[in-house]
């Protein structure tokens, strides 16, 4: 029988996952992310953006307000955030600000991810991509179907 | 005797730089925005970073948001975000998604502009600089020299 490590990588990425499900089933574009510090979940967020009326209410952006909240400070330093889509330009340049140690991502964004402007993130903060991120896609691929489907 | 035509870029960069005081007032780096639509301030915001402990609580940020709010819709289109100081790549991200048409700067931000990093801008939003450039710049430099001097 395989263990399951609850404080694996997959573990949180899975934990953003669930928040993009909460997006989904709002009928947002479903990206989730987790901000993780010593082994525990200080910050949550999915896209909020059509039931805010706010471009700017990113998953990213939410878990990092609440993470920077929850520490009494705004810098994330020795905190990992894990997030289900490749962050945009706005969100990278959040998560430059905040100097967050290390960002694990599912799926690229080919489209608009902050990657297509060059680096953008801080020079200290690690950065992974492709966990889970067939999940990741095939989540935002049922979303955009379902879209189709309902202006059809 | 000249008339002040209250409905001039000069008048909203005035405003913005009304928004950049009240930072400057809270202790925070003085940059301040306002967003105008049919010669209205639909949208103010001043820098908040630290007293919200959030490092997305930039004057645009609150601003845009605050437009949004106004509209009850997240597209800017048909308005003008005016700011003392040249936007971040945080804030150049967030002005992408709300399509706004039109971005007035007082001065520019050689250290931590969007610019360095290319064009991160919408293609239909217009952009313009050096607007009580003067005015921005001296608030800033009178911050930072107030800020050397308590710390020594």
């Amino acid at each position: 029988m395989v263990e399951l490590d609850l404080n694996s990588d997959v573990h949180w990425m899975a934990e953003a996952l669930r928040e993009a499900q909460k997006a989904f089933d709002k009928g947002e574009v479903p990206v989730g992310a987790v901000v993780v510090s010593g082994n525990k979940i200080i910050g949550r967020g999915h896209n909020l953006t059509e039931q805010l009326n706010d471009v700017t209410a990113h998953a990213e952006m939410q878990a990092i307000t609440a993470a920077a909240n929850y520490l009494g400070g705004k810098y994330l330093q020795g905190c990992t955030l894990f997030v289900t889509l490749e962050p945009c330009v706005m969100c990278a340049g959040a998560l430059y600000w905040s100097q967050v140690s290390r960002i694990v991502v599912a799926a690229a964004d080919s489209k608009r991810g902050y990657s297509l402007h060059g680096n953008l993130l801080h020079p200290k903060t690690r950065y992974e991509q492709g966990l889970l991120a067939n999940d990741a896609t095939d989540l935002l691929k049922r979303f955009f179907t379902q879209m189709r489907h309902s202006k059809s």
